[in-house]
């Protein structure tokens, strides 16, 4: 069966500032993240013929109305996406089915989460009682992760230090980013605990903030504002699992089939073989350090057990081989849930037009997205590529 | 543009019994939804290859891992979905979309709320506390188009008794309904008021219930179960309005914009000229009974104002020339809210097959499922014809 590959294209695409957002709500995030895609497609919000939103949490919103509210696109088509992280990237992925079905012409996807308001974190907002189980809370979760992978591989915290070192880098260099300051691995190793092994740079920024996504079939996006660079979707891809791994015998935590998954369905619908030497550049969901390291193994870009050797030996950095997170991350660049999926597809589409606000990778012509949803419930990854 | 006429079928259905659930969670509901829909459809869950899951309230489940985990589906594709009270239907829309574009041969679009565990309604907990405008409850707000709808069209608290009776006497004969009781035009008036001039009988049942339904393109569809009673959809149209039509200027409240727009746009979609005499069925949605009034005349069933006389006169009866909610509707069938959607598919579908399980309407072809979500912020219409 045909995917999507060369059947829906990215024509515009913005992210607000991510962070801390005091003075805007949810509503006001969303509306300038949509407003900045729709103008950099060089479309009015009037030409939009659907939407769809992606919104984690209900404090945050709920109901497609929420983006007919921020935006004033009253009588059409909007629905409500929600996957866990990955929301942001389903909502993008259902907008470009409903394009390849020649529904619609030019879709609007979407993402907004509003985290700050809520505490430190909001988190536990976000996840129900489960009348049968409990979840641990994320960092707990991810650091069962960490201390099997030193176990398992060898790996320790100065590993986990050179991801977060990394990470700050880029984003201390893009003007959207949430936290923006270079630190050192010793800076690092002597950060406060936050759930052993994982101190606090290990952990990802809680941001307030939005991303939008506009989507047309690739002969519409000829028309557009970037029609001398068109990025077409080559692959969108998504594998769910329990949302309850932790509890699921055999699991080993080491990596997280989810995205193993979704990597061999995405790679078989772009029709890549190689992904390190195919793929120019990635969006990894580094929710924490020891993510961004499990994930280069899922995604095939380097054999398990080595992804901490092949980060220390410098192939991830925006000047490496393949440079993984050159936004700085969810790490640096934040992580307002719904919206990060959408600002993954916002990162990639400007890396591979040239574009890139913050930090600019040479040369790429495929990028890939890549978001871990829930407890290691949902794998999702998007591939881009530059066609003309 | 191509609409969804034609492009995807329904190759199975499912309901649970709507009503009150203490023994099954979200899951086991989901499951057992899910698991009659694939086994009408002659299917196994095996081959289902992508799914939609509606849940509208973070209380029953959230994130695409609810459905994996509640029927073991594991490393597929699933989306999660809510709009409001069209929550169940745009799961099935997206999963139509998928199938249109030729992505998924198999699709399984489903929906569950389990409602009673959280008292008297649960509603409250649906709707997030809006930073700017506060919403009043269901009940209240209805009360508020019945008040007006008495106001300029003349319509008393007997008229509304007449759909609470009808929708009674359906109810009562469907084996998987909420409230299974006929009732009286003296009971319904006699009943204690809940807002004025909304009594008992006006308001749908507060119910657990999950609901789900296979779709395929057309060509899987003939080489299914039910290949002698293909049924296919000739539109599925949304229309997003405001969340806040209540405080917004020139609003009249005797009718809903969104409904009206969601008609149009599905009549073009299906090529129906004469909406009364071209549709043969109808579930609309009757949270209260006034809705169900104004409904009739935003889906061009009836003149404006003359809804009540055209329900007096027996043509929404089972009997009648267009019978409404034979099911029972919202009202006696119950509403557990992101199953509703799926559960009006489920009933048209088996109506268009001869296969009603409780009242069945005579030689019906063509049946329009339609919600209305939130304060009136959502139209939604699925328009179904068999086609053999």
């Amino acid at each position: 069966m045909p995917g999507l590959k060369g059947r829906a294209a990215v024509a515009g695409v913005a992210s607000t500032r991510f962070g801390e957002h005091w003075d805007s709500d949810s509503y006001d995030l969303l509306a300038q993240a949509c407003r900045g895609a729709v103008a950099d497609a060089g479309l009015s919000m009037d030409e939009i013929e659907a939407g769809w939103v992606g919104i984690a949490a209900p404090f945050t919103g709920t109901g497609g109305a929420m983006l007919a509210d921020a935006v004033r696109m009253f009588g059409k088509p909007i629905t409500r996406v929600e996957n866990f992280c990955a929301t942001g990237m389903d909502a993008f992925r259902n907008a470009c089915f409903a394009v390849a079905a020649g529904v619609y012409d030019v879709a609007l996807a979407c993402g907004v989460e509003k985290l700050r308001d809520q505490g430190a974190s909001g988190l536990p907002a976000v996840s129900r009682p489960d009348p049968v189980l409990e979840r641990p809370a994320a960092p707990a979760l991810f650091a069962l992760a960490a201390t099997r992978s030193f176990s398992e591989y060898g790996w320790d915290e100065h590993d986990l230090a050179e991801v977060a070192v990394k990470n700050h880098a880029n984003g201390a260099k893009h003007p959207l980013a949430h936290l923006r300051s270079e630190i050192t691995v010793e800076q690092a190793l002597a950060a406060p605990p936050v759930a052993e092994p994982l101190k606090r740079f290990d952990c990802s920024a809680i941001s307030d903030g939005a991303a939008a996504v506009v989507v047309t079939r690739p002969e519409v996006a000829r028309g557009l504002n970037h029609h001398d660079a068109l990025v077409t979707v080559q692959a969108c891809a998504f594998a769910v699992t329990t949302a309850h791994p932790h509890f699921a015998p055999g699991v080993q935590w080491v990596g997280f089939p989810a995205t193993q998954k979704a990597a061999a369905m995405a790679y078989e619908e772009a029709g890549i073989s190689n992904p390190l030497e195919e793929i120019d550049v990635v969006e990894c969901h580094d929710c924490f350090t020891i993510t961004e390291l499990l994930n280069l193994q899922d995604l095939g870009f380097c054999e398990t057990g080595t992804a901490a050797r092949f980060t220390r030996d410098g192939h991830t950095r925006a000047d490496g081989e393949l440079p993984v997170n050159p936004s700085g991350g969810l790490k640096c660049f934040g992580h307002p849930i719904g919206a990060t999926g959408c600002r993954m597809i916002y990162e990639i589409t400007s890396q591979l037009q040239g574009r890139a606000a913050g930090v600019q990778v040479a040369d790429s012509r495929i990028g890939l997205a890549h978001n871990l949803g829930g407890p290691g419930s949902v794998g999702a990854i998007t591939i881009l590529a530059r066609e003309d």
